[in-house]
């Protein structure tokens, strides 16, 4: 009965209102923030018992994220998405996301893939290129499953050139198209006259200088590079600035050197000058190619891939192999541009979130706090979210340092277990597509990774365990 | 006596051992940081008690603040120093600082004055080039008397190319010299054959390529360009990364619009690419044009200049026009290369500290937290000296934003008044030049500006307001 002779000292767990009521009624009390893992979803919840405190997952985690900061992403070359990705020498487009119909892509994707179809040749108006997505005689695939990344629709068509980034130590290789520019292009779902003669100036003249100016290289190490944009305010998914004039200020010499025309050098330098997402792409390429380093290792909870295709956000996870965990898109909840609101946007959507799945993006917002400008918040909430991502991640990325956070590596390799254990859902930095196709973009901003993908993958991943 | 009987709340001012020995004793007490003002110089601490509170000397600085903020700082064109800046179409060589004469110049000043006599073909050899600057043949003035700044030693001699920063509102206009880059380089006391190679180099192939590319521009605005700068962690003195890829990405396209041809577009882009300080010189000529706006306003105790010549370090204040304060330039104790210590070090020294007087700098160390790096201290001591240059200062450049400040302006205007006062010194990021002549850079670090100077301009300030 001491206990009511004594002045109370009161951890108050999960629901704040029985502390709330303490503290009225005179008393103390902390709160301690806590939900149930897994929603309360009491399936994974026991899948989740059995993931944490394995020794073997935690063997094979420290395997994963240790090939993942081991990988050396080189920018290696240039070439036609024909020539460089298995697959791609007959009609076929690769999209961003988790697999997908014609029929059920969303409106962006759907315009992107008619665009694509009028630029390969393959229709010669917008009715007809429609007409053939749907007659079944073009085979559609993620990106994902060739090697490739792209932001937003994230459509390459065989006579796109794509960017050749490579890890030396094992040769293994992945793609990106290249980057268009903002306003009106294919990747957001544009698709008129400017957008296809842009498509094909890119691959003719851009490519060419490109080809040429790499030639002259041993490649470009990507991971120093994105590094020093750290260091200068990017965050290398929806800031690019630096890393792009830095990439430039290499290219340009490499240019000069080779035997580009000057009028061909002077319309690709005006190009990459005037784009300061230049880089997204290579940046997006060069994540793949770390996480790609930590698939398929048996056992282990770290995620490999986040996508969406505007329709389902997906993800795959190192120990579960190519299997997609996928859940409805969300709609972000952004800056929208001026016209334009929530009601106009197309679900989440691109391959972009490659780079948060690799530690940068919204992981590395602390960085970047100038990025608040175009995503929303504040340099607070930036250096809030990244601490957050800290919670859910298997470690720091040493390589890649934040100078806000006093030179602390950026949080990486995601824990689908720390995530549904902890209800902190992944974030992301993300443009915004209309819904309709032909339109474009309308707004960027900050949006969050379903938990119902972390859900699945935690059972998924439970039932591969032997049993004890 | 009932001060006797009562629990004491003290709040205690100025020394702490009087708080301690309540503390010790179970009392309690706060600590207020307080020093006598003009650290306790009683004449400067009777001058500075007239200056405050005095509606006139405020009317005086929010005009010249006013000015400062509307001066549009324009990079206009590249000229030799003979035909740009008025008295050097003689043998005449600017030097940083305050004035000062051959013989009591430092190490690294009478290093480079050296170089340049070779330069110009004044004279054959160094023992020469001494002997000629030894004689009073020539003519030696404080750069900041021609309207130019330099960094370091600071010397511009007749055939050396200028920067030509104009404010097109006014016509004023201000120069500054090209930056060598790092290393061996004449600013820094070095004037070795390569050293003046490079000169040479830079006053023939680099003037022609810079000057045909802006003769293809209608000027470059400087203010939007720092502001970007900010954005992307430098500070525009001793970390300009962002600020010359900047420049460099517009510059190269003037290049290659112009006549130049590819072999000189090729070598100029390699120089600029390879120094991340190319652009410092301008934003200084830039930050010296702001400040030269808010110069000769009768009243006004705002600080137009600060500048070091590796013996003496001045200011200028608006309201007593040319005059300098000076007082001995300390030594920096900051970070050095391997192999130097801070008794190799040469005085404090050059005009670069006219970015700090213009609110950049140390000023603006929280947009710069990579910074730290070089020249010493953690991100959290860079955000809390900008943040103390704020108890200093007149106002806040709106058109000047730190990301981690939450887009604060950053603080500018340095009221003498308030360094006396408060005993809070002007911060300022510096390089640190060898002792000796022809050795070069052997270190960076923060540095503070003697409060003697302020002393002495307050008390000067004092005896030009009329008696009341």
């Amino acid at each position: 009965m001491r206990l009511f002779q004594e002045e109370l000292a009161v951890l108050n767990v999960g629901l704040g209102s029985f502390a709330d009521e303490i503290i009225q009624a005179g008393g103390k009390a902390a709160q301690i923030t806590w939900a149930p893992p897994a929603g309360g979803d009491p399936a994974a919840g026991k899948a989740l018992a059995r993931l944490v405190n394995d020794k073997d997952i935690e063997a094979a985690n420290q395997k994963a994220f240790a090939a993942y900061l081991g990988a050396d992403p080189t920018l290696v070359g240039i070439a036609l998405a024909r020539e460089a990705i298995v697959g791609m020498n007959e009609r076929r487009i690769l999209h961003s996301g988790p697999p997908i119909a014609w029929a059920q892509m969303c409106g962006p994707m759907q315009g992107a893939v008619i665009g694509a179809v009028i630029f390969e040749g393959w229709a010669k108006d917008h009715a007809a290129a429609k007409q053939l997505a749907a007659s079944g005689d073009i085979a559609f695939a993620p990106c994902h499953h060739h090697g490739a990344v792209g932001p937003m629709a994230g459509i390459i068509s065989p006579s796109m050139p794509v960017w050749v980034v490579r890890d030396p130590a094992t040769g293994r290789q992945t793609f990106s198209n290249l980057n268009e520019g903002l306003g009106k292009v294919l990747r957001f779902g544009a698709n008129g006259p400017e957008v296809i003669e842009r498509l094909k100036w890119m691959a003719t003249t851009l490519y060419r200088v490109l080809q040429l100016a790499l030639a002259e290289t041993d490649g470009i190490q990507i991971k120093p590079l994105i590094a020093q944009a750290l260091n200068m305010g990017d965050e290398v998914h929806n800031r690019n600035a630096a890393a792009s004039m830095m990439l430039l200020r290499r290219l340009v010499q490499q240019m000069l050197a080779s035997r580009a025309t000057r009028e061909e050098v002077t319309s690709a330098v005006a190009f990459i000058a005037g784009n300061d997402h230049f880089f997204l792409n290579i940046s997006m390429a060069a994540c793949k190619l770390m996480l790609d380093a930590a698939r398929n290792i048996p056992g282990s909870s770290m995620v490999t891939a986040m996508a969406r295709n505007g329709v389902m956000f997906g993800i795959q996870v190192s120990g579960t192999g190519d299997r997609w965990f996928s859940s409805p898109a969300p709609v972000v909840n952004g800056l929208y541009f001026p016209g334009y609101s929530i009601a106009d946007a197309a679900p989440d959507l691109g391959d972009s979130a490659i780079t948060e799945t690799a530690g940068l993006g919204g992981f590395a917002m602390a960085a970047a706090p100038a990025i608040v400008n175009f995503v929303g918040g504040t340099p607070a909430d930036a250096i809030a979210n990244t601490r957050a991502m800290g919670h859910i991640t298997l470690g720091k990325n040493g390589g890649l340092l934040l100078p806000t956070m006093n030179f602390a590596g950026t949080p990486a390799g995601i824990d689908i277990r720390k995530v549904v254990d902890t209800g902190i859902l992944p974030v992301i930095n993300t443009g915004i597509a209309h819904r309709e196709a032909g339109i474009g973009q309308i707004g960027a901003g900050i949006t969050r990774a379903p938990l119902e993908c972390f859900s699945q993958a935690v059972t998924a991943l439970a039932s591969l365990l032997p049993e004890r």
